[in-house]
């Protein structure tokens, strides 16, 4: 069992690794394969929202087998992206801490405070 | 500076909670706007490849600028990813491997390797 | 300038079709890249709706740029619909007739007036 | 039985109507979720074509069987594009041909014949 406590991604990229390589599926991870994939998986993961609006999806999170399927669909959007920065040899941790410094610069806390502007620009 | 290799998902965790508090954007981060952001990040990850075959993308590949934006993009879906693993209280290295594990038994190796078989199912 | 009360599928087919061929782009046009471009332009519609609650969008919607931007990218989804039934060759209008059967059989009227059921199901 | 030679937008825009208010959808089809729900539709498409290649995609289309399926998600995706024009009061057919206007322009066919270029501008 894993937790996120004490997790790495180097250790979740060796799992993702191995189930690929173990199955010889190296040559279905092109870039492109994977993602359409992480695309397809994100609107299976929308789907449990669909038609809904927030006080009954509020409501359905007390349903373990509903937060579970959620869950899972998260999952299978975050083995893709594991299988991506694998692909194209992408540092998730560095990716992500340099896009934050970016959207820091773009939305200034100062500004940005309890709204979120994007239409009517900041 | 950050890496795969010694950074864990709380550390990330930790990243993403601190941006969206930082702004009061708690109230912005329901389940069904991350999981719609989700889908609309995953989409800016596939516009890189759209109209791209195999080879001219391999071709763009050795473009660092090009490899950069595939790193942003890869980078803003993984963010709400995370995002939404806070939001559910998900922990997201052992929903990986959950899924890991219910993959295993349906891909299984002897009846998989070198094809992936799902329309003309297995 | 065309109306919906008069243009047939055909003559929207007509023009997508002219557009692509003056251009020599049919190589580009295979159901997969089209089918990845419908993908694309689908979250560039839904972008328009990001962070936003049904309240602040009805109040967007009485700014005419903000409903021509969904317009746009609506017509751009449409686009590649179209562009997709003409490579394989598909009668739209019939595949939506024949989806609707199916779909009113799936959903009864009887059953499912005024609440739609999915998750919990009818 | 309806064909794409002589059906209007308007008669198809009709029968999507009809089948929306026999069950008193309407709640249901606010413009965030005819959005999220084209999204999730064109995804469903997408994953006819995931992990294949063209060839391969060709093959499968001799099977009828495949490309009903294909023609049911089409079906799907169009369905609430046309459900979103009806929310939203947009004329598709002029939505269309304005956005094949501006792609006119922004594509000329004497830059652009034979080759799209996005990434490495034109």
């Amino acid at each position: 069992m894993l937790s996120d406590d004490e997790t790495t991604i180097k250790e979740l990229k060796g799992v993702i690794k191995k189930f690929r390589d173990e199955r010889n599926w190296q040559k279905y991870h092109t870039p492109k394969n994977l993602a359409e994939s992480i695309s397809i998986e994100a609107a299976e993961l929308l789907e449990n929202f669909q038609w809904k609006n927030e006080e009954e999806i509020n409501e359905l999170l007390n349903d373990s087998k509903y937060k579970d399927e959620i869950k899972e669909e998260l999952a299978d959007v975050f083995n893709y992206c594991l299988a991506l920065s694998i692909a194209l040899d992408i540092d998730l941790s560095d990716a992500l801490l340099e896009k934050v410094k970016i959207n820091s610069k773009k939305y200034p806390v100062e500004k940005t405070k309890g709204k979120y502007k994007k239409y009517s620009k900041l």
